[in-house]
């Protein structure tokens, strides 16, 4: 054996070279056997206009972009509770991201917050969006701005197809310029069973993305735009003992479009809302809740073959990354603070911070020598 | 392509078949699609005895077996606070575990417990196990009963050394025989560097554990004894984000051994304590933790070579498995409730019960169709 084999043996301990356990055949295939990209969360709540309100749902916040100064975020913002698919769903809120507008608030340390007001509301009754816009995501390029969202027309039934919209301007504080039309739709290749307004029924499933596309989220890589986003499918199944969720890309040459979905999705099979960052030539990928690969993060040279490069205990769910933070010192660099989630209850849910760090030490409690 | 290899493609709702993304190459590796080897936890409090008890510290909950018609566990028991190792080490508590001997407790439902009283006791000064008895597994086999646990003999400095000891009884109210001589020790080829009570110093690391051996769990599989343990390593170091925790098994002809230590060892470099269950003609193994494949369970025709069957959300601590439970029908079966511990605080722990299930279908909150 070379001396690098043979230190890669005693680091894992291994008894015997020439008797490999499967355990140790896979260990040894493990590209990262420190802790580069490995890591542990907390969450806190956070202050001003974020703390929580009880009657107001603010959640799915976008990345965080610093501009004058101060940090910028946008989110998802409705009033009320939530009634239900049962009730009268042309007038009710069937979900709390139903009837939200984009909202926006800043923060001059990322702790206490001011809510700015609306950045981007529902469009004219009979429009793409006139029923709710909401997840939104952030890009700053070349001196403008981009924000993508998903939109909903009325009626919001179970078995509606939401879109991905986009917004443009010249300034963080607006105005915002929506796109005439959506630039990202559901595979328009399955088809439902039966009239009952049920998602679950279908005579042919289509693409993974046939029924939704979901957490829009645009980076600008290897000199194109890249929307990464979530799918989810018509008569979407549980497996691996969770929801059906993949996740895929469309790409195009300019920000505003057009879109072509790239023929390798889907990207992953695992993970629920989108956070991706670039790193190292390439881009990271965090994916929890969701498929065989949840809580891991990924990376991919080419922003699609993504590869394990680590797994985690959990992390917030609907992570804002921080986009002001360096994402290529280290890999969980991008990790190191930024905005989540979390459901207070079933109706509102309020937007918390985050706080992400690599484990490299021995701690006291649990972890001394037993 | 054949219309298996279709179905296949169809499920994960790959896009284009001659344009794999390296995700969907993985998911087509993986042998469960569905959602046999996939679960989630509760944990939940327990009445009589097993409720929380200041004062007294009550972990590591064996395996449960069924005998007269009762459930029956053993547990490490202590008294009194921690004083860590700051202190008189030859004299006060250095941890939970430390001065902790073996009691059981019965049930008729496993949700309500009486503590019946000590099992296995401390030996007398000068004792391999004059310190303490802690973390116990039970065996019922062949009409006798076989607990295994690990030892300490006094002073428990860090650098101290634990090892492996058995009793046996005919009966689970006892008595007990322990045996003469640990039934497994620490592998002797690391060397410590200097004299400090440090374990991090060594001039030689030596086998995945060289310092100690614990949580071992014996099983009766393939007409041998498999004892299974959770080895430490002198010098260990955080790696893949977590302690760098690996599983072995000695192998023996007779419950009392001699064990033989595997050549394939570390046969996991993931896991923490060890929670195996035999199944489908070979073993199943929980693995929480640490290590790069934390959070899965695994299986192993042989019960050595362990492949990844399923990725969970956590698992609850030190689980004692209810070996009464039906673990053939299917591989979640042997997780659908037993016991577990819990930190109240640093000091004192308390026996808790847990509940496992299968995730097969949608529920309401947060998996309906957004």
């Amino acid at each position: 054996m070379t001396s690098e084999k043979n230190d890669r043996y005693d680091y894992l301990g291994i008894t015997d070279p020439d008797k490999l356990s499967a355990a140790s055949k896979r260990a040894l295939a493990w590209r990262d056997l420190g802790n580069e990209w490995f890591g542990e969360f907390e969450v806190f709540d956070l202050q001003g206009d974020f703390a929580y309100e009880a009657g107001v749902v603010r959640r799915d916040p976008s990345a965080l972009i610093k501009h004058d100064g101060k940090y910028f975020v946008w989110y998802s913002r409705s009033t009320g509770a939530t009634d239900g698919f049962a009730g009268d769903i042309e007038n009710e809120k069937v979900f709390p991201w139903d009837r939200c507008d984009i909202w926006y608030a800043t923060s001059a340390d990322g702790l206490t917050w001011k809510e700015e007001g609306p950045a981007v509301t529902r469009g004219e009754k009979g429009a793409y969006d006139d029923r709710s816009v909401f997840t939104a995501e952030i890009l700053a390029y070349a001196g403008k701005y981009y924000l993508t969202y998903q939109t909903v027309k009325s009626p919001y039934t179970v078995r509606v197809k939401n879109e991905v919209g986009i917004a443009w301007a010249d300034s963080p504080y607006g105005p915002w310029h929506k796109s005439a039309a959506p630039i990202l739709s559901p595979a328009d290749n399955g088809i439902w069973a039966g009239e009952e307004d049920n998602r679950f029924k279908t005579e042919r499933k289509g693409d993974f993305d046939s029924h939704k596309v979901h957490d829009p989220c645009l980076l600008y890589f290897n000199d194109k735009f890249y929307l990464y986003y979530k799918g989810e499918q018509m008569g979407e199944a549980i497996t691996w003992g969770g929801r059906q969720i993949r996740h895929g890309v469309a790409i195009a040459d300019n920000p505003l479009g057009p879109y072509v979905k790239s023929p390798y999705n889907p990207i992953s099979n695992s993970g629920h809302e989108i956070c991706v960052w670039l790193h190292n030539g390439g881009v990271a990928s965090l994916i929890t809740t969701d498929g065989p690969e949840k809580n891991t993060i990924q990376w991919a040279p080419d922003g699609i073959n993504f590869d394990i490069m680590s797994s985690i205990k959990g992390a917030p769910h609907a992570i804002g990354l921080n986009r002001d933070l360096d994402t290529e010192t280290e890999p969980f660099g991008a990790l190191k603070w930024g905005l989540t989630h979390e459901y207070k209850n079933d109706d509102y849910q309020y937007i918390r911070g985050f706080r992400g760090r690599r484990v490299t030490t021995h701690v006291a409690k649990g972890e001394a020598s037993e």
